[in-house]
This record gives structure tokens, C-alpha cells and sequence, in this order.
């Protein structure tokens, strides 16, 4: 059964699967789920594959995830190739999409495999959301699946989005929730000229220089007992012709919030634009809601996790909403309790991206005594 | 004779000379040049373009200038296509160029060609020196061709650089020196990361705000009878790696000081950096003098500029020092008596650029006196 799921994962690291291209990553998983007595339903959007499969009836236990990772970068600074799955003398399996997220739906799927066979009559429903759109834009994934399920008024009462959550062992932090992401796209508006004649110009970086200093330098929340404080960060800054002697007419400044729930976006974007306009600047601003924040507090889930990582791993857990966004925003909407509960996830994205061989069977033992814990046996 | 220098001023600006790109331009007035009887030597660097053209013996006035040009930026803002000159229904001329300065590229050519033809034998030397390059590194243009000929010990006793020194109306302001010019190209150093993480990165945009703010605010200098104060500006800022979600790992900032003589070039790179340390950045900096500030006081140049432009125009000139750097400061090198004498420069650089078709044609006319002046009729 370890060998199992090492093996799964390797098998679908092999398939080159750069969003929104699942390459056979849901077909070798709707195999396996067929042959459990699954009902499989596939719903693809444009270029992109999700999966919604289910087994039993009743209270119903999701497993979340995507079949899809983001691009190896330079392949040649990779010890192994990244898309030949390779584990090294320490036992760690290198390749991209190692700790985001294969191994994890090749852990919830062994998981499922194992308990099933134990006991194929369980209790409640067991289910799968799989996307192979979340590393990239995310509009035509599990966005998309979730509003299909509301619209049929399919009720799912527990999540486990397999995103490598932990730190330095798997179990060591589960994700009970994940602050808001808001992007601001703000150009400011000067008058081009020539630097010999600033008179004759209005330079938009002089301009913004002091609101830059102050945006920089504002306190948004302090956060609390869930969320840490909202942060800001100018992610791209361009003005310029390029030429030495121009004045730009334009600058453009790309900004971030990830935010906690004692803000909402319509208090940032407020509190934004009152600073540009006590410093009377001409600007068009443009926002993107990427998502609102989301908080799973204490309860069940979170409850029988802990006690599965305790008796599997022998150590506490912690919850923690920090980090990027994840599909369990989309999910959020089901009235669901979420976890995000997954591998080690301190080279994902990265070069050289890996996960120990071990996390990933006690990632998989894990899921398996929380099918247990809420199922029964 | 009037229709023919805006013709001329128009089948420049035809030509899409960005810096050091001359195109055809060089080619058009060598032809013309020929034709009088000049002698032609051209002194092509890498990209850039030279020629040194003369006709007659002894006392020599020069006329300086250049046939690149900046580049259009957004082409879809400007009222008329950039390289397709077209002429309002005010009787003002449209064109990258057009002030800065082909105008007066064809008002000089077409004041000799004039003058030659009706006094083939005049007194003294008329001379040209035009590079493709003065617009962007300045390098490859006069800065050689000046070094060239003073190794042969060419002697040049007048020159008038053809840049646009005008206020409202040409003639109006002859520039008697010009302010020195430093440019920085500066790199704060950051940690990349992502944007979800701050913590484990260094965002510096956000590091080098409160620096940006005090070089935008700070007073430099108040300027001198000859000079006005001198001024910074940031032309060029640039940071991210066009992601949202990534904090970058470093800002390029450039900027660009037009210094009185109340400083040096040492002076101003001890505040800079001062500022930089202040502000503990880890940053990398390296800087370009492109000119120290020249002065030619007042004598038989000025005298006869004004002169002429009265008679033309029937208004008093006034000498000033401001706005950019030119080829002059090379020129100067020379000890010759230098002017910039040429169109208005309300929209060099800018989208619109434009001049006033009188202003041209005015222009050619008191070239055309000052020739006269200067070497008899």
C-alpha cells in the first residue's frame, strides 16, 4: 500500500501537466475511481479538465485539488529532470508538482482505495472536485464546478484540499482559512517632457512619491486571532520612455492586499484612493478581486484532523490561515467546513521542487483515519 | 524660397531617424550641399552618422545641429501621424522633429544655400557639423567629430547650434550656455519572493519609497545670475516581474540632474548617495556626466544674433542658460563664441510636437542675416 501511492505520485509527475493542460493525469485517476464504483462526471471548460465523482450517500466528505502545475522554469538547474520523478539517496522524490499537489491527490486517492476496500458499505458519501486550472487564471475550474454543484443543490458538509500546507512535516499546519486578495491597477497621470524643461512637465513619479511613501508605510489592520495583518505589496512599478532626458506622461504601479477579515475589499479600495487624492493626483484605478477571505473556524473537521495527525504523525498541529489563495475559496461558497491539509510546501514553485517519500505515506494514513474518524469503521 | 525650407523640414521629419538612426536624412542635405559646392567628409561611428561639411576660407561660422530624433511614445496619441508631418489649419507644422530640431536643420541649410547664391564668393568660411546621435548617448556624434578636428587644428571662430532655444516665438531667447548634465543609474537590491510571504522577501519598491520621496523634495541649489536652480528628475523607474503575485527582487530607478556651476558633478553624487545611506539601501549605483555646465559670455555672436533677430522679427532677445544640454558643450572645447539659436521648444519630446511654419521660414531669414552680417554682402 506505500508503495502504492509513491508509485501513483511518480506516475503523474511523469505527465507534463503546465495549466490548464491535464495531460492523462484525470484519466489515470477516473480509472481507479471506476473500478471503486464511483460515479465519475467530467466537466470541461475551454482547455480545462475537472473532475466531480462521488461514492455512497449521504454526509459527504470532499477531497479537493488540481491535477495541473505551474512550469519548470530552467530545466538544466533542476538536479533531476523535472517531469522524470527521481528519489534520492535522503528519500525525497524530486519533480515539479512533487509537493504541489500530486502526491497529495495521490494520497487521497490511495487513501479512499484503502478505505473503501476495508469497507465498501461505509457510511455517508466520499467525493472528488478536481481541476486542472488553479496554478493559472482559475476562471474555468473549480469555480465553475462549484457553481454547477450550488446550482443543483448538492451539499458537501466537509472539505480537505490537498495543497502542501505543512512546514517542515506533513501534519505540522493545516490551513483553517486564508486572507482575501485584492490587486490594484493604478496608472498616474503626468504630462511627457523633456527633463531640461520640468516646468513644461508634469513627472507622474514626482507626483506619486509622496502617496508611494505613504502607502508604503500605512498600518491597514493589525489582523487577529486568525488572520495575520493585511499586507501590501507594490509587485510592479514602470514609467519612462526608456530614454534619459523624457519625463514620462505615465507610471503604472501594479499593487497587492492579502487581507484579513477585519478588512473587507471595499474598505481598501476606500481607504486606497482617499490617499490619492489627498495627494491630488489624476489616476485611473483599476481592482481585481481575486477572492474574498474565508475562515473555517474550530469545529469538527479541524478537530478530527488534528487527532488523525496525532495519532499518525505523534505531533500537534497547528491552524494558521497564512499563505496564497487556494481553490478553497471557490468552496468556501458550499457552506462547507474547509482544511487545507497537504505535504511540506517549502520548494513548491521552485527549482529542484520535492517532498519526502515519507509524507507522502503518512499524508495518505492520515486521510485515511480521518475517512475513518468521520465515516466510521 | 519660404515653401522650400518647410519642405525640407517636412521630408526630414519623413524620415524616422530615432536616435542613432539618421535614415536618409544626411543623404538629403549632402546632396544639397554638394550642389553648392561644399566640401563633404563624413566621419560614420558604429550607428552614428557625422558629417563636416565646408565652403570658402578663413574666418569660419559653423552651424551645429542634429537629425535624430526621440522616439514618438504611444503613436495613437498624438493628433497626426508622428512621422507623417502634416500642417494644421493654424499654420502650425506636426512631426516628431519638428522642433527639435529638423526645423532648424532645414533653416540653416536652406540660409546658406540663399546666401551662397547670392554671394558665391563670399567672404570667410561656412561650415556644418550634423551627427545622428545627440538625442540618446551622445557618444559616437559631435563629441568625435570636435575631437577630429581639433587634432588637424580646424579653426572655427562662430558657431550656432540649431536647437530649439525659443520661448513663444522664435528669436525670442538665444541660449548663451547651458547647464551641466549628471545622470544616475541606480539599482536597489531586494530579495524576490511571493507576495504572499513578505516576510521571507524584501520588497524594494517599499525600501526605497522613503528615499524616492526625499530626492524628489529636495532643493539642490537656488541657481546664479547665469544659471537657474538645478533640477532632478526621475525619467525612468522600473520594477516586477509583470506578475501580481510576485515582490520583485530589485528597482531600477534612472535620473537625471541639469546643474547649475553652484555645483559639481561630486557635489551632487556625495548628497545622492548620502540620501542612499540614510536610508540603509543596498543598492548599486553608477553615474554619467554628459556635460559639465559652458558659458559664452556676451560679444560679436550675441551682438549680431540680436541683431538680425530685431530686423526679422522686430523683438528684443534675451540670453539665457536654461533647458537641456546640446552638442554646444562639445563645440566648446573649440573656444569658439557659441549660441543655440532656433524654433520654440514648448513641445520638444512631447506627443504633438509642433512648430509654426512663420517661425521657420523666420528662422531661415535671420540665419540668412546673421551670414550677412558676419561675412559681408
Amino acid at each position: 500500500m506505500s508503495d502504492d501511492v509513491i508509485a501513483l505520485t511518480k506516475q503523474l509527475i511523469e505527465q507534463k501537466s503546465i495549466s490548464p493542460d491535464d495531460k492523462a493525469c484525470q484519466n489515470i485517476i477516473i480509472e481507479r475511481l471506476k473500478s471503486l464504483g464511483f460515479i465519475i462526471e467530467t466537466l470541461n471548460i475551454n482547455q480545462t479538465k475537472n473532475l466531480w465523482a462521488y461514492h455512497g450517500e449521504g454526509e459527504t466528505i470532499m477531497f479537493a485539488g488540481h491535477t495541473d502545475v505551474v512550469p519548470a522554469g530552467d530545466e538544466s538547474k533542476w538536479r533531476f529532470p523535472p517531469f522524470k520523478p527521481t528519489i534520492d539517496q535522503q528519500g525525497n522524490l524530486y519533480g515539479r508538482g512533487a509537493a504541489d499537489m500530486k502526491s497529495g491527490v495521490a494520497a487521497m486517492i490511495c487513501a479512499v482505495e484503502e478505505y473503501i476496500k476495508q469497507y465498501p458499505h461505509h457510511q455517508g458519501r466520499i467525493a472528488f472536485l478536481l481541476t486542472s486550472d488553479e496554478e493559472a487564471e482559475a476562471t474555468d475550474g473549480t469555480i465553475k464546478v462549484v457553481e454547477t454543484l450550488i446550482k443543483r443543490q448538492e451539499q458537501v458538509h466537509y472539505c480537505i484540499v490537498g495543497e502542501p500546507s505543512s512546514e517542515k512535516i506533513v501534519g505540522d499546519q493545516i490551513k483553517n482559512g486564508r486572507r482575501g486578495s485584492l490587486t490594484a491597477n493604478l496608472t498616474i497621470h503626468g504630462i511627457q517632457g523633456h527633463v531640461a524643461y520640468p516646468q513644461l512637465a508634469e513627472n507622474p513619479i514626482h507626483r506619486f512619491a509622496p502617496a508611494l511613501n505613504q502607502l508604503v508605510n500605512t498600518i491597514w489592520d493589525n489582523g487577529n486571532i486568525y488572520f495575520p495583518p493585511t499586507s501590501m505589496q507594490i509587485a510592479n512599478i514602470n514609467g519612462g520612455t526608456g530614454a534619459e532626458n523624457v519625463i514620462p506622461g505615465d507610471l503604472k504601479v501594479q499593487f497587492n492586499f492579502r487581507f484579513s477579515s477585519e478588512l473587507t475589499d471595499e474598505k481598501i479600495k476606500h481607504q486606497v484612493e482617499t490617499i490619492l487624492n489627498q495627494h491630488q493626483l489624476n489616476y485611473t484605478l483599476n481592482w481585481r478581486l481575486s477572492g474574498h477571505p474565508f475562515l473555517t473556524p474550530q469545529g469538527k473537521l479541524t478537530e478530527i484532523a488534528c487527532q488523525a495527525i496525532k495519532k499518525v504523525m505523534h505531533i500537534d498541529s497547528q491552524l494558521s490561515t497564512t499563505g496564497g489563495t487556494s481553490d478553497g475559496r471557490f468552496i468556501a461558497k458550499m457552506g462547507c467546513q474547509i482544511i487545507e491539509l497537504g505535504v511540506t510546501n517549502a520548494t513548491i514553485h521552485k527549482v529542484n521542487e520535492h517532498v519526502s517519500c515519507d509524507d507522502i505515506v503518512n499524508l495518505k494514513n492520515i486521510y485515511h483515519e480521518i475517512l475513518i474518524q468521520l465515516l466510521g469503521h
